[in-house]
This record gives structure tokens, C-alpha cells and sequence, in this order.
């Protein structure tokens, strides 16, 4: 049986580091590759993801997980093998369920989807994506439909993003959110702050030193971060000791501050990955949801705090001294911390954010559910927009054409933002009950404490565990809108 | 059949786009890659290597081409399905006569010889890199006996780079080049020319934009080309749309001009791969002599040619007008093609290269043969360095240790840079019976007449023949060293 754990250990391992080839593939088409290249692309990444499928959905796969059933049944649950075996077992009964053809298809129709949704936002013409949504849309009920045992359908969509969440759980996380949010953003978005200085000319070169001063002071290895501009920021990399991350840098804002430290956020989580089982599944990261904690936590509760601004404030103001020398830290910190909803969510603030999230999550599930007919999604998606943010929509580029997800396939993700910017605050005050004198630390610049302790206590689990099991370990006890609210009220009052 | 055809070209697909990552990942550990993630990318690599491996050396590759043997005697040979036969059977063959743990072994020791040989040659100690060197030739030469059948041991060592490519005829090539080389530099080793205005201030940024001017103005399809600098110019990436060429951009030096024509050469090989067979083994490139012949055409029949300096000369005075505005064209082109021994081939002039290469492909065959002792390699390297072109090596550095090759079990390479620079003429005058204006051409900046030409008779030919065909279907003839000795006459006539 060693030979057996043995030779599905490998086979694992296989997987992991095609997986982190394909993060390389994907992390260079963004950032470096001629345009021209995009079709040798596809073929390659299509051909690693698929010699990792078939490893994981192969018979032999099924093989080994059968012959190792008495061992896995012997072990303590705790352990690292049983850990392996448990996620092998899930992972592979999962994607054996699915047909190649289905796979393939659903890969191919995201490939021709996505430039078409481009076009169809550039030209704010969803008639154009209609048909591409609906296959898309049908595709991914030919999927639900493999797994029957399910409470509801959409439950199968999640799982994919956020493994072991039922849809009612989260539900019930977003109806406890909701009314507050509600009246939050009624109380406090029309009070007036005056933010006109984050508009005007900062020149991205400094934009581009700041980054990496934050991301150096923040912490990590040496010579294991790069940063790269790109249209949309993202977190990449090919392993726990090469990790990249990019930004935008717009030349009459700072959001790219900002997008740094959320990527800062899921970069570390990379970084802080179990270096010991680096090349398993059960090492790599646990979830979206989890993820998304992690680069809440740095973009907000660090990066958006008072503390954190005494400290660094000097240091912008060093950078770009004719804009913001005549600004106090206090002006800039309500400024960076403003409600105005808006009906872009890549730019909402903390407290209309969620209200963002719960129109695509209450949207998608009446899409499945077939409450409603694709091509009345933008209506549907206005009168959402007008009832939770108040903000009319002036045309679907704004609106239902806004996001590249539907058009890649993925449906199911999106609540994961929101269950991260939630659980991220009862990582807080996790954190706060074993480091009281965090937000001090901050104030001068150290964050290693911040740092080790995020290491230990969420990103050594790695994979371990599904996301609520990880939070529960994390911090005692599984997701809760409480904590959140509060902390949004605490903030806000 | 035509079922296993299909099959066996999938299979074969499948290794093209391996070895093509396998670029891409190379490519970015030498450009991009934080020096942290090297762990991670020797994992990868590794991988990506055995799978390609794995499908060409494979009992299911055998079984298809023995089931498709009749098929390949029915076909026309020139066939593209022929050729595709036949070089999946011939580099099959050759893989399955190697265990893979010889294999494991061999990559093991050129990834540890490789750091040791870099100490050893910042050190000049040859004695620390003696024992690597030692276990890379011992492996070579278990790699040797895997074919018994050739004539000479080195052949087996030459054909890895070189194919269907005889030591005797190698042998013969060099030894016609010898004597009049040896003339040709006892003649014009102490013409004085003055090209110190080639050293001096020549700032990188400025480098790069004419880097990037001789690129585009030779030519390429738009939106698939890069060019980034690293400490030893390389040209690669992983498909004809998506080219990367590197250089090396020295403050004090014009270098990186020549450095970046000899890779755009390369690349443009790459680039004009056949299409329709880009994806299999017969839509490669062909060997590393070919390949040369292609880098040493741009870098000197191009450029170190009169008509393209009498085109280029004023815009380059213009990137520098203050050193080279004092400086005619005809001086300049003087200095660009001085012959001066030194103990470096990298930076050799035309004429004296050969010699370079010449010393290791003796060397080479005298440790194959057990002619020399190893240990007494610093001393037969600095003879033959002092017999052929005159100079005192200083250090072992600057002698035996200078090139990275033989870290890395590279033996039996060296011969493929001159084969190439031989080629290279003969090429050239084939081009010039079919454009007999070619040099007018040049004279005016118009190099699509080359381009295509070599596109057209070499490039597209890919990987269907072995070299000396390839060769012999583009000029009308297999390799002489007549052209290659008049064309060094009559240019420094």
C-alpha cells in the first residue's frame, strides 16, 4: 500500500505542477506575449490542462484511491496523508463525472465567448453575446445535471469555486447582510467628503516605485515577487517562491495602490503555502472565498486603516509632494474610504461592494433556477441596481456587460467575493486576540506579526480542509455576517 | 491506418507543444523569473521534458510506426506524411535505446555541473570543475555505446545536434578551412585598423531602440516579436507567432547591434516554419548547423555587409551623433570587421571564429577517443590556442572554463557554429542567382526579397530532411568550405 500512496503521490504531484505551468502560461499571455502569440496559447494551455485532467479523472487514479481505501479509513483524519487522500477522493469522483466532450466544449465556448463579450461591451450591445450566453448558460446545466444528489443546482456551480458551501449557507450570510447594508448605504451616501485630490495627475512611474515599496514593506522572501502592469490585476505564479502579481497604473489616480495591496493579499497566501507538501493538492490554496479573504484583509483592514496611513502617509506624500502636501492624513483617509455607490463593482467601496456581489449571486441563481429568461438579464440587472445602489444604469456596458466572468463559463464564482471580504474580518479579530497590539505594530510599519500569523493559522493548512473548516480552525468558528457588520458600523459611526 | 496516423500525429502534436513550453519556460527563467523560483522551474522543466519524452520513446509510438510501416513504403517519399514517418521513426529509434534512468542522470549532472562550472570559471579553478567534467563524460561515453554501429564514437555525439552528419565529413570540411585560415590570419593579424571609437559611451537605452529599428526593419509579421536583454543572448519562444530574441545591452560597447542581428536570424527561421506542419516534428527547425547558418547570414553577410552600412550608417550616427558623427561609413565598417586573435570566441571576428571552434571539435574527439587526459585539458586547450591563433591564454577562465557547454554535457555541439558560418555563403550565393540586385536591395533597406527567399528555400523545408539535404534542396549542393574561404578572401582582399 506505501507503493500504491507512493505512485498516487506522483501522479498528484503531476497534476500540481502542470497546474502551475498553466499559471505561467496564462501569467505571460497577459503580461509579456506578442498579441500574435494567443494561438499557440490556446493549444498549449488546453494540452496541460488536459494532461492534468486526465490524471486526475483517470482510471488509474480511481485505481489507487480504491486500493488505498483501508489505509485512508486507518489513518488519523488530521493527518497529512488523510488529508491527500480525502481531497484526491473528492477531486476525483468529481471530475470523473465528466465527459471529456462536455469539458472540451465548455473550454471552447469560453474561447469563443470571451472576445465576443469584448466586442459586445465595447459596444454596449448585449443582443450581440445573447446567443454566446445562452450556450454558455446551457452548457453549464448539462454540467449541473451530473451531479443529481445535490439540494439545488447551483449548489454544483459553487462547488467548484467554493468547495463544500451550499448555496442556502450562503444565502443566509447574504439575507443576514443585506437590510444592513441597505441602510448603511442610506445613511451614508450622501454624506459629503471631499476626495476631488484622488482625481489629477499622478505620474505612473511613481505610482510604480510605490508599489513595490508597499509590497517590500509589507514582506516576503527575497527574490521570489515580480510586479507587472496589465489591464485587469491579478495574482499569479508559477510557485510559493515566484510569485507575481500585477496592477494598473491610470495616470490621474492611486487605485493602483490599492489593487497592489490586494494582490499583496493573495500573492502571500501563495508565498505562505506549506512548503512541505508545495508539489500536492492538499498544499495548494483552500478556496475563491478564502483567497479573497486574504486580499480583503490587506487591500482593507491594513490598507485602508488609520494606523497604516500614520505610518505611510509621509511616504506618499514624499512621492507626490505638490498634490498631497496640502492634504492632511485625516482628509485622505475619509477620502479613501468613501460610500458612493456605483454601478461599477471592480471600483465600489467597502459598504456598497456587497450589494454587488448579491445581484450577480441572487442573478445567477435565477438563471439556473430559470426564473428568468437571458435575454431579460438587463432589466432584471437594472431594476436590481436601482433597488439595492439607487444608481440607474445609462447602458449594459455599465451594466450586465460589465464583468468577463459569464463569457469564460464562470458561473457560481461570484459570491466568493463577498464571503472573503466577510470572513476576512473575523480573520481580524482572530488575529487581534493573539497580537493585541497589532494596529500599533502597523502604526510603525511592521507587519511581520501580521504576516506569521496568517501563515500559521490559514495559509499552513493550505487545502486541507473545505473553506469553512479552514475558518473554523483559522479563527473558531465558521462564517458569520456579524463581525463584518460591526466592523463596518464601527467604521462608519 | 489511416487511423494510426492520426494517432501517432496527435501523439507527436503533443510533443511539439511540450517542447515548445519547455521554451517558454527556459525563456522566462532567463528573463523574467525571480531568482527564488528556480526550484520550482527545474520541477517543471524536468517534467515537461519526460513527457515529451515519454510519448517519442514510448511502446505505443513503436507500435504505431511498426503498423504504419507499409503505409510509409507506399508513399511517395518526398511526401509530407513520408517525411513526418520518417523522422518520428528515426528519432523513436534513437530515444528507446536510452534507459531513462541514464537519461535522469545525465539531466541531474549538467543541472549540478552547471553552478559548479560558473564558481569554477569566476575562480579560474579548473580542478574544482574536473570531477563535474569528469561524470559528464563518463555518461557521454555510456550514452556512446548505446550505438555500436557508428564509425567513429563522436558521431553518436554529433548527431544529437547535427543529423545524419558524419565525424569523417565534418573532419574534412574543417580540414580543407585550416590551412588558408591559418593564412588568412598570419596575413591580417597586424593590419592596423583604428576601431577604438567602438569602445566608449554608447548608453543601453539608445541600444535598445536601435535594437528594436534593425528588427523591424529587416522585417516580421506585426504584434509576435520581443526583444529583452540577458547576460548571454539566446533566441527562442514557444511558436513562429510569438518570437523572443535576447541580447545583451553593454554601456560601452555597439555589440548588442551585431548580438541581436545574429538572433533575429534565428528567429526568423523560427518565425517561417512551415505553417500548415507546425504543430509536428517535420515543421521544426532542422539542426543547430542550419540554424546557424541562418543567425551568421543576418549578423554577417548582412550585417557587416557595405551595402547595409552605406543604408544603416546615418540613422546609427544619429542614435550617437557624438561619437560617430567624426566617423565615416567607410571607417566604421573597417573597425566592425577587424581580425584580431583572442583567446574569447564569443567576441571572434569572421576569421579567426573558425579556428575558435575548430580547437574544441579536436578536443572534443581526443576525450571521446581517450586521447587526452582530462586533467591535462587547460594544457592541450592553451597549445592549440597558442599553434592556431597565436595568443597566450591568461587564466583558466579566459581558457578551458569559458564556455558553458561542456557543464551542461553538451559534447559534440561546437562543430554545428562553423558547418553554419560555412553554410551561411553558400546560402548566400544561392540567394544571389536568384536576386542578382539583392545587394542594391539591401543598399535601399529592403530585405523582403531575403526574407522570403530564405523562407521559401530553407525555412520551409523545417525538419523534413536531415541537414546536408536541406542543404543540398536550397543551393544545389551539401557543405564546401570553397565559398566560404573565397568570400573571406575577397572581403579582406
Amino acid at each position: 500500500m506505501p507503493g500504491a500512496l507512493d505512485e498516487l503521490k506522483e501522479l498528484m504531484a503531476e497534476v500540481t505542477d502542470l497546474r502551475k505551468i498553466s499559471r505561467l502560461l496564462t501569467w505571460d499571455a497577459q503580461t509579456m506575449m506578442p498579441a500574435a502569440g494567443v494561438t499557440h496559447r490556446a493549444e498549449h494551455s488546453a494540452l496541460v490542462q488536459r494532461l492534468a485532467h486526465e490524471r486526475i479523472a483517470g482510471a488509474r487514479t480511481g485505481e489507487l484511491l480504491e486500493e488505498l481505501r483501508p489505509l485512508e479509513d486507518s489513518l488519523d483524519p488530521d493527518s497529512d496523508d488523510a488529508r491527500f487522500l480525502w481531497l484526491v477522493r473528492r477531486t476525483h469522483e468529481k471530475e470523473a463525472r465528466v465527459p471529456a466532450s462536455l469539458r472540451a466544449e465548455m473550454a471552447q465556448v469560453a474561447a469563443e465567448a470571451r472576445p465576443v463579450w469584448a466586442k459586445a461591451k465595447a459596444e454596449s450591445d448585449f443582443a450581440s453575446f445573447l446567443p454566446w450566453l445562452e450556450r454558455n448558460v446551457e452548457l453549464k446545466l448539462r454540467y449541473v445535471e451530473l451531479f443529481p444528489e445535490v439540494e439545488e443546482p447551483y449548489d454544483v456551480l459553487l462547488d467548484d469555486y467554493e468547495p463544500a458551501t451550499s448555496t442556502a449557507d450562503v444565502r443566509a450570510t447574504f439575507e443576514e447582510l443585506k437590510p444592513e447594508l441597505l441602510s448603511l448605504i442610506a445613511e451614508l451616501r450622501d454624506r459629503e467628503v471631499d476626495d476631488s485630490f484622488l482625481r489629477g495627475e499622478y505620474p505612473p512611474d511613481r505610482q510604480r516605485a510605490i508599489a513595490r515599496e508597499v509590497v517590500d514593506l509589507f514582506g516576503h522572501r527575497p527574490d521570489s515577487w515580480r510586479i507587472d502592469p496589465t489591464e485587469h490585476p491579478f495574482a499569479s505564479g508559477p510557485g510559493r517562491d515566484d510569485v507575481r502579481i500585477t496592477t494598473k497604473y491610470e495616470p490621474d489616480s492611486l487605485k493602483s495602490l490599492f489593487s497592489t495591496m490586494h494582490e499583496y493579499g493573495h500573492g502571500l497566501y501563495t508565498h505562505q503555502l506549506p512548503e512541505a507538501i508545495a508539489r500536492y493538492p492538499h498544499g495548494q490554496d483552500c478556496s475563491l472565498g478564502i483567497h479573497e479573504s486574504q486580499s480583503r484583509l490587506w487591500e482593507n483592514l491594513v490598507g485602508r486603516s488609520e494606523p497604516f496611513w500614520r505610518f505611510f502617509y509621509p511616504r506618499l506624500q514624499d512621492a507626490y509632494p505638490e498634490r498631497l502636501r496640502p492634504v492632511e492624513v485625516e482628509r485622505f483617509l475619509a477620502a479613501v474610504n468613501t460610500v458612493t455607490p456605483s454601478f461599477i463593482r471592480i471600483k465600489a467601496d467597502e459598504v456598497t461592494y456587497g450589494m454587488h456581489v448579491m445581484l450577480r449571486f441572487e442573478l445567477e441563481q435565477d438563471i439556473v433556477n430559470g426564473r428568468v429568461e437571458l435575454r431579460d438579464l438587463p432589466e432584471a440587472w437594472n431594476a436590481k441596481m436601482w433597488d439595492y445602489l439607487g444608481v440607474e444604469v445609462p447602458d449594459d456596458a455599465h451594466g450586465v456587460l460589465q464583468d468577463v466572468h459569464w463569457s469564460g463559463g464562470m458561473i457560481g464564482y461570484f459570491s466568493t467575493y463577498l464571503l472573503g471580504s466577510v470572513m476576512s474580518v473575523q480573520i481580524w479579530q482572530a488575529v487581534l486576540r493573539d497580537v493585541p497590539d497589532l494596529e500599533e505594530r502597523i502604526g510603525r510599519g511592521e507587519f511581520g506579526a501580521l504576516r506569521d500569523w496568517l501563515g500559521e493559522h490559514v495559509h499552513a493548512l493550505g487545502r486541507k480542509y473545505p473553506p469553512q473548516e479552514t475558518l473554523r480552525r483559522a479563527t473558531g468558528s465558521t462564517i458569520s455576517a456579524r463581525p463584518y457588520l460591526e466592523y463596518l458600523r464601527a467604521k462608519y459611526a
